[in-house]
């Protein structure tokens, strides 16, 4: 087993080891922010047939090369089409037909005059103005035609997305699966956030911080609960979540006498492939895989914002490869760092920093103590600032690579135009 | 009633009639990206005592002012301090203790040695280094104290919230509650996705992409089916919707004999604000409040790209206001446009584009066929570029503002670090 690897080498095994899953097949209806599977041909014509874009009425061109608001032509209202409906017979030189937004056009018609350009009375319409060859008409086939590609393999899934696949009749159709993520915490100083915290213990508080993590990359989440500082009661709880995807654990792969995860882990067959990455916060992360399932296992750190910093930088990326992502890793932004930071050369770090815009750039804020036990300053942070690991410092002002942690961050509170 | 507003101003008129919905209480579990309505202070210390923060041993640093690999110093093992345990007894001059990550520094010690910084054996420890104070050592409440603003009413959550809260014990915390929208689709021409479509038919697509932009915004849809053309079918359906917060309809609100859609409404209360607003695609929204529930009412155009760009102008905007959100807007950014438009001045034209990165600059290409009934257009945008109302061209190369409709759109394929 390797040891004290740098972020990119961690981050290569581990995407090399997460694997696509497979397709399901689900209702299109809650597709939403799936990836396709599939791609989609279009099964039907849209429109079906040449259509009007306006209420008005339906003409020949070549009746009204002359007609305009001072010498309106008036034309018999022959009949009416309705959208959803069709004509009752060729529109003849000389005649106008009534129709509506979506109706087709009747056979014989070439334009549709808006009904604001006309005035009617009594079974007959003025037409005001001299209209062109397929004025308001819509091409049948203008938005797909049978057999068009609509949407390839591989994208995710918008709103607009569904529309399409409804409006060829899909209504159910093939994703990428979600990966099944099993939690769990160890400790004998854990307790659940419902149940009394005494002097000396600590509420397990990584269970919902991961758990929705998970749940904000589309994968789901269980929770094998709280493992006692036994290598039974660690090794009886893994045996629960060998069914998933992916085991998350925090806390317990460490080198202490009472970190009983790795060798719980190995017992249930888990090949570890790696521990410890040179970065801070989050050294004592371990990888490896089950076979023959090939269920990767991330052992993270126990304090909350290494768990946290560590499940971003590995155990995201993952996931969405799993699910078909192709976009795996969450957006970076260039800002100014407002103060100096010095740290030893040897690991990258990762710091916490708010961000504001000031005369068109991004200032990067580090939220204070960065200490790795101090959730508190993950929720006041927008991303982490890299802080590359082989430099010794950087000073005020100089620019840096920010990770934006909350999708969020882009939106506006004013409209933008 | 109002006719042919600008986008300003039936934004306006729509926000001031958004009100901010009340709280609810939900599972902390369950509150990922939910407004906090409440401000959090903590009930707690965290951590609870002056803790270690390696595995290692526990001292007092006046014993190992001397101390180095050379010159070890040599202190015998007095008692074992695990995580979620504590200390038998003080510290005295002269000891040390074992002690693990997490658990309470003993009283009288103040440092903690690394374990890779001693040499065990048989019940005494080497010490290989001089600890300066408080080496390696968590200061109780170091991340917070009991009556500390945790966090901010207003706050979207995220995992790290979740988190949070769970380390002071809050299972269950007050939100604001997610809008419920009842979604009415009418015409005679629609049918459902699952049945025949015959000539002239066309697939009810906006239910699929609205009901979906809905759940993308975080509001709660129910889908009322397809009224056909008549006043009393309209009526009875939107009865059925008079509970949720918001209904929104598609089809039905214009000039035309066959929009039953505005009578019926006004027949159950609604009290319209305005009709039209000079943008493209898009010009015949409508939209209105029933008292005395203050319910919403947003009467979308049919075609399908017209109401998914309404939607996001207007409804999405809406909603996130009754959500308790203060940033309402999608990301914009500037892109410079790979074609000339033009148009006639009068109408704000959102133009479909895709965009691409090129010599760290956006280039949006207009997604071709601008036609209001091209939802596939939508499908391979990235957004919406702003053609100004009073503009009548813009050149190629020349700057606009892009709307983001994705929030995928910032993720990245590489890590960018």
């Amino acid at each position: 087993m390797r040891e004290g690897l740098s972020v990119d080498e961690a981050q290569e095994l581990i995407l090399a080891a997460s694997v696509p899953l497979g397709a399901e097949t689900v209702s299109t209806a809650e597709a939403a922010a799936r990836v396709l599977a599939e791609s989609v041909d279009s099964t039907r014509r849209h429109p079906p047939a040449d259509c009007s874009a306006m209420d008005g009425y339906a003409v020949r061109h070549a009746d009204l090369t002359h007609a305009s608001a001072d010498a309106p032509v008036s034309l018999p209202v022959v009949y009416e089409v309705a959208a959803g409906g069709h004509a009752a017979r060729s529109l003849e030189a000389g005649e106008a037909a009534r129709i509506f937004t979506g109706a087709p056009l009747p056979p014989g018609a070439d334009s549709v005059v808006r009904q604001e350009d006309t005035r009617a009375s009594d079974g007959r319409v003025e037409i005001l103005v001299s209209p062109e060859p397929r004025l308001h008409v819509r091409d049948g086939g203008e938005d797909f035609e049978v057999g068009d590609r609509l949407i390839e393999a591989g994208v995710v899934l918008g709103s607009s997305h569904l529309g399409v696949l409804a409006s060829i009749g899909r209504t159910i159709v093939s994703v990428s699966q979600r990966p099944t993520v099993s939690i769990l915490s160890s400790g004998d100083e854990l307790v659940e956030p419902d149940g009394p915290a005494d002097a000396g213990q600590i509420v397990s508080s990584n269970s919902y911080t991961l758990a929705a993590a998970c749940r904000e990359t589309g994968a789901e989440p269980s929770y094998l609960g709280i493992a006692r500082d036994s290598p039974e009661d660690v090794e009886r709880r893994l045996r629960a979540g060998l069914r998933a995807d992916v085991i998350v654990t925090s806390a317990g792969v460490s080198v202490g006498d009472h970190d009983h995860v790795r060798g719980a882990l190995e017992k249930v067959g888990c090949k570890l492939q790696f521990w410890g990455v040179r970065m801070k916060p989050g050294y004592p992360l371990a990888f490896g895989t089950i076979e023959p399932t090939g269920t990767l296992v991330f052992g993270l750190p126990g304090n909350p914002v290494s768990a946290a910093v560590t499940f971003e930088q590995f155990v995201r990326p993952a996931l969405r490869k799993m699910m078909g992502h192709t976009d795996l890793y969450r957006p970076v932004i260039r800002a100014r760092i407002s103060e100096r930071m010095t740290k030893q050369a040897g690991r990258l770090h990762f710091v916490r920093v708010s961000l504001e815009r000031r005369d068109g750039e991004f200032i990067a804020n580090p939220t204070g103590n960065q200490s790795s036990g101090v959730l508190t300053s993950m929720t006041r942070g927008d991303g982490l600032a890299i802080f590359a690991a082989e430099a010794e410092s950087i000073d005020a002002g100089e620019e840096v690579a920010v990770q934006i942690l909350d999708a969020g961050f882009f939106d506006q509170s004013e409209r933008g135009f």
